[in-house]
């Protein structure tokens, strides 16, 4: 297959599988600029599935850290109306949104913490309409990645750009299953598989997960009543089934925000906001940080707990088998979106009303009264080893082990 | 001096004599994709010189022409609020406007005519605080070009896409005058030679004007009372001195809308929203256009003066010798930025109010009665020749000879 045919099925598996693009429906995709081909290949397959319009915003990093280096303070301390509305007014519409997530992990190195906070915060105001009509069920919405220069650079840092652009789109391609004979039934047993683990620990109603290996992560984390793990794809509340995530091999719910205890130790560096925080921990009692330590980019991770209060607290746990498609591949993404689905994760930050039992539509108060963290950020880290375990504990005191040496022990 | 250097000189020679940036002034950029780089460039400039904030809004014409073939006519036919307010909110706070002129001049061939029209209305409509504002002369806005590949493939068809950049590059930094030692100081001898030529005019305040060339034109142009011949810069109400067109040779004003008699011959395609219009002529009786053909896009031509009322008049009258630093190339650029300024030119459309003493803040009625045009369109077209001959009466009558054999006999 030719790259020109791995690109065209994959933005047909975003418009289809990823954001299934009804009839009529507008789509919005941000895209860095330099992403273009391919936002520009997914527009196309939107059309020809019948969206109505396809409305492409833009983004471009470096203009963005230019920014940062020279405009003031107040520049990121609100927004403009229309920079909201250019989402909102869509969200409200009904249209689904793809983002590309393609930055230079260590692109807003060096710029002014506050600046970032500011920029974080308003994003969120600006934001509230389409993050709210998100939290209700109400959008599709799907992450996918395409490789830019600067970010395959750093993947690949002893190739050179051209060498280190095709091999981060060949390991992507097969992150997404763009390799295999049929993408789409690829896909559709893919997400069966994920189906069966979220089934399991649903039934099961689990009290507590124990985390430990050799790393340090030693951590206990409570679960809310009837929580609920989700894994694969997610269902509107129109019933459109969609994939927020592609890749996605992780299944995932909220801990009970206040009965997190002990220590998790990061097993790959965390890209944030431009700037990467690497071996790092954080000790937590009755859900809250209470100690963190860092090797590299100790500000930004000081940022990141000072966002808010919830920012100090989890708000999603998520299971993923050491032997997993893209953890095979021995590649260190430096992106989220694929390292998350290569390790076993935590999140700081608000929870998924999706992961405990009619908590979608709930106020942020009876969802956090329920054991769900509220928070303006969500950050999802990888403490993820071969040798983790984790054993479970039923309501009875029952332990089971869920994980061994990395991988499903169920 | 490398091209870097080049592209860097040409970038702080918009921001500084383009937009006359100004200490905590806001600039908005709007570029093709395609040129980032050079947006980036002007960007980097303009906070050098104290710009508060640069905001860029990025267009992808590949994506504009995808839409125009998918979606539906409604989709054009009104814009949602945040795309106006995207320029205007900037407009309202006094910020510049910086746009990058570089379409593909065919790029919407063959597109719906319908949705093209409905498009131009609506854009009117959405940006009506904005144009109201420069009318006004209250905005520092400059329109240059970079090239794009499929730019520089239509005006250098016989070269392969590199070649045809670099060609077109040469050529750009050519007439924005980025060749020379010291393209400042370039800039303000050349404002004082326009300034010479227009003032001779203004003094003159001839009644009409007589072009005529062997390519078939021969018009009369009738001039408003107290016209005013505008050329190089123009100064905003508040004072700031900035060039509106970079490159610009031209002098310019309005002639009355109600006194253009006979027929006027395209010397060079026009680029019209994508579609080329080629050997067309028009003509007039009494202002009004009531004949017209064009041996290629003769469909795009009747659009354009289907647009409104105002669009089958004249709202233009610019004189350029056909002796001048872009005609001297012999390059057609399918871009009327350059080819305007290689030919004398009218517009079809609306009358610049600056044309004509105290015109600025008058009221579009007000312009009207005093002989100047209104629509909301604007589209300037060619017919300077090698052989143009422009005979300027005086009001007892006296006829002066301005123009021989293309270039200036005054």
């Amino acid at each position: 297959m030719s790259f020109q045919d791995k690109l065209q099925k994959y933005a047909e598996l975003v418009a289809r599988l990823g954001v299934n693009i009804q009839k009529d429906q507008e789509l919005v995709i941000r895209a860095p600029i330099e992403c273009a081909e391919f936002a520009r290949a997914v527009a196309e397959s939107a059309y020809k599935l019948g969206a109505k319009e396809v409305i492409v915003h833009y983004k471009d990093e470096k203009l963005m850290r230019m920014k940062y280096l020279n405009a003031p303070l107040e520049v990121f301390e609100s927004y403009p109306d229309w920079v909201g509305e250019s989402e909102n007014y869509y969200a409200k519409r009904g249209a689904a949104f793809v983002m590309i997530a393609a930055t230079d992990p260590e692109i807003f190195k060096g710029v002014d913490s506050a600046k970032l906070a500011a920029s974080t915060k308003a994003g969120h105001i600006a934001l509230k309409p389409f993050n709210d009509l998100r939290d209700l069920n109400k959008i599709c919405w799907n992450i996918v990645s395409v490789p830019t220069p600067a970010w395959a650079k750093k993947v690949f840092p002893d190739c050179d750009e051209q060498t280190a652009v095709e091999k981060l789109w060949e390991a992507i391609f097969k992150a997404v299953r763009i390799d295999q004979p049929n993408p789409v039934q690829a896909w559709e047993d893919h997400k069966r598989t994920l189906f069966t683990k979220s089934q399991y620990l649903n039934e099961k109603q689990f009290a507590s997960l124990h985390f430990k290996n050799s790393l340090g992560t030693d951590i206990t984390v409570g679960m809310p009543e009837n929580y609920i793990f989700e894994g694969g794809g997610d269902i509107t509340s129109d019933g459109v089934y969609y994939f927020p995530n592609m890749p996605t091999e992780e299944v995932f719910s909220m801990p009970h925000k206040d009965k997190v205890n002990g220590t998790v130790v990061s097993s790959m560096p965390l890209n944030y906001q431009g700037t990467l925080i690497s071996e790092f921990s954080l000790t937590f009692k009755d859900g809250v940080v209470v100690d963190y330590s860092a090797k590299e980019g100790y500000e930004a991770l000081k940022r990141l707990l000072d966002t808010d209060e919830g920012a100090k607290m989890l708000g999603e746990v998520a299971l993923v088998p050491y032997k997993s498609p893209i953890s095979d591949m021995g590649i260190l993404f430096y992106n989220t979106l694929f390292d998350e689905n290569a390790s076993c994760h935590f999140a700081l930050g608000s929870a998924y009303p999706s992961c405990i039992k009619d908590g979608v539509g709930l106020s942020k108060e009876d969802l956090k009264k329920r054991g769900g963290n509220d928070s303006i950020t969500h950050v999802d880290f990888m403490f993820g080893t071969s040798d983790m375990k984790i054993v479970a504990t039923e309501k009875d005191g029952n332990e089971v082990t869920i994980f061994e040496n990395g991988n499903w022990a169920i």
